[in-house]
């Protein structure tokens, strides 16, 4: 197997990540809905560079988000339908989550070809 | 439901993370061995503060692991059995990955109680 590693496409550092990690809880409702909205509203976010996300069979999940700026990560904070979602995560869907913010200063991406 | 916020316990910014993602290919021989090796390897390396990782039903997965400086974080990849470790990754189980190092400026922890 051949391979290539190089920077990730477009991606020029530094940047911003946001790093969320969630446990989901038993009551769900809403979750779903709510889940695919939000991915569909940062996408239109001024500096949303793309996302990363993964959950596990057990509702633990990583989601992490790349910005071109902390402005625009703070924006997205703010949005107003964000901050509704945000308050249904904590008295509802989460039992636990982390955010972390931070500065990416290198990356690499690689691909077997 | 009551909640608590607060910074993530111990992790006093600024602090570093290892942004690992990784696509799971069709060969995975010796991979869960090298994961768990790999995991119990890293806890006794000088600076790591701790981890979170998740992966999906696809086999697609993020481990993020937290250090306190860049140093460490280039001890950990210089390490002997992690490289004979990373060079299995790229020659055989991973189709894909990304690996972005990152300074986290903040953070926040969030339990339901």
């Amino acid at each position: 197997m051949d391979s290539i590693i190089h920077q990730h496409p477009n991606w020029e550092t530094p940047y911003f990540a946001s790093i969320f990690t969630t446990q989901l809880g038993e009551n769900l409702d809403g979750y779903d809905e709510t889940s695919d909205r939000m991915a569909e509203l940062v996408e239109k976010y001024d500096g949303f560079m793309g996302m990363h996300s993964a959950r596990d069979e057990n509702g633990y999940g990583i989601t992490v988000c790349y910005w071109k700026s902390e402005d625009s990560i703070n924006a997205w904070r703010n949005d107003l339908e964000h901050q509704t979602a945000q308050a249904k995560g904590k008295t509802g869907w989460y039992s636990e989550y982390t955010i972390q913010i931070a500065e990416v200063k290198r990356s690499t991406f690689f691909k077997a070809v």
